[in-house]
């Protein structure tokens, strides 16, 4: 964890700090929640997340998330929040960038296993 | 509260259903968190928040945050989270655009006393 710094935190700085897919980098902590920017393009897994809502917000491009209840498509300035539990697919056509947030530890994929290791940026 | 609906929320258009300031609507809901859109021109008081951090994203216009350990000047795209219990006070020399995120019931002045009453929009 890191201390807070008394300075602005740039989303698209951030983003521009990165270009690999679906692995998210932490900017930023509040309340045991992890503030994250990821890019991605293609498909990640159908997953859920038994203990937690699961917070998008897309900044660049566009993500369709199908979810077991519909699909959702985001345009930059949307977010959708998927409730915990729910079984969900995110898909971007072209390249998209989001903005999460989860708890910390939180594994991407829904499982510890398998699931992207996320750094400070 | 209300249930979550498969659709995308438009941050832009949210703001656009009001037109007064420093009055939160709350738009979202994740981990007992509320997801808020806000304008907000002037200076809000200065107050603290014992129990939560507090994270502001800029979606227009220029946010600068007095805090008691410095100031943070927030441009759109930018966010900055002030840690629980740092007193700081939000300045806005022309009108600014947010999203918030704090706990549900949290009141945005500190003190439920003062506080503006949220509602959904």
């Amino acid at each position: 964890m890191q201390e807070p710094q008394y300075s602005a935190v740039n989303l698209e700085e951030k983003l521009a700090l990165f270009d690999d897919h679906w692995s998210p980098r932490i900017v930023g902590r509040m309340n045991g929640h992890e503030i994250m920017v990821v890019k991605g393009k293609g498909a990640f897994p159908w997953h859920h997340h038994d203990d937690t809502d699961d917070f998008f917000l897309v900044l660049s491009g566009v993500l369709r998330i199908e979810t077991e209840h519909g699909d959702v498509t985001l345009h930059p300035g949307e977010f959708f929040v998927i409730p915990r539990g729910v079984r969900h697919h995110p898909v971007a056509e072209e390249e998209v960038s989001l903005m999460l947030i989860e708890p910390a530890g939180t594994p991407n994929t829904g499982d510890a296993a398998t699931a992207a290791e996320k750094v400070w940026i």
